[in-house]
């Protein structure tokens, strides 16, 4: 049978983005931004420079650095045996980002095939029937069935089903088999 | 009323691939291959020797500076009118190619903007009304109707409806509002 297919965003999802973005935006900014303080706040709110914030996505190496998140390796693997796995992460906005993601992923899910990674903008025309993502603004127009990944800007979101961490996603998605 | 979706490919559809990989195979390879001599041969017999050409497409520049196909610039512009556009590539299999697509297309395709630029692997979850494209392994697989745009490999595909040029690209999409 053909196995179920999913959209497994990065930033967020797979990559530990926030605890990179206040490092580096703290650094830049000499805010004292934390992971609690930012709790419920929209990103634009918790990093209201939008030009600095551009900056340090733009930063050289920014995103291939990004720490994995907890359980997200092992997860990926698992789920491997029963679903169709695609990597489906918004980078054209910065053109720096695209080549060190695919690195990124190629040295922490190396079992993800070249084909099965995508980086795009709008995620609007992506058929999945799974997509785990954290904004609303892949969410709310995604054609399968949508998994909100716990993130801080979205903790007040409550209409899609969400999980907080991998082994969640993982326990959720093997009881639809 | 929302428009209808084209998924467009960038290589042998938007940038001539095609003359670009000739002239750097025969120039590393001392071969004579011509755009007359490969037409209706599959990519691995008109370019046999697959480390030299997988060199080719991993070389610095090698996307950034690919010819723009014929009137597809008039052409995209004036189906953005009535239609939503998205760019959709295979790359990546050559890391080094992403950042430089998007480059190229900002430089010859400004009007498309980054939340309409999808760069991937495999284009089996991509849903979009119309798919146009020079591959049956990505048309044999789309969600929506495939349009083949002509290239020297796919001559004898007879299965479907296929567009020789830009200008026939259009007439035939604009048949269809």
């Amino acid at each position: 049978m053909k196995k179920k297919t999913i959209a497994i965003d990065m930033d967020g999802v797979l990559a530990d983005i926030e605890a990179q973005l206040i490092e580096h935006y703290n650094k830049a900014n000499g805010t004292i931004v934390s992971r609690e303080s930012i709790q419920g706040l929209a990103e634009e709110e918790a990093f209201s420079d939008r030009t600095l914030l551009r900056g340090v996505l733009n930063t050289d190496n920014f995103f291939r650095t990004l720490p994995v998140m907890p359980d997200a390796v092992e997860s990926l693997q698992r789920l491997q045996e029963n679903f169709e796995i695609f990597i489906v992460s918004a980078a054209t906005e910065f053109p720096v980002s695209l080549a060190e993601k695919v690195a990124w992923l190629g040295e922490y899910f190396p079992f993800i095939k070249w084909e099965n990674i995508i980086l795009c903008g709008s995620k609007r025309i992506i058929n999945t029937d799974y997509m785990i993502d954290d904004h609303c603004k892949n969410l709310d127009y995604c054609m399968g069935k949508p998994i909100m990944f716990t993130a801080f800007h979205n903790v007040n979101q409550t209409h899609h089903l969400r999980v907080n961490n991998w082994k969640e996603a993982v326990a959720y998605l093997e009881e639809t088999l």
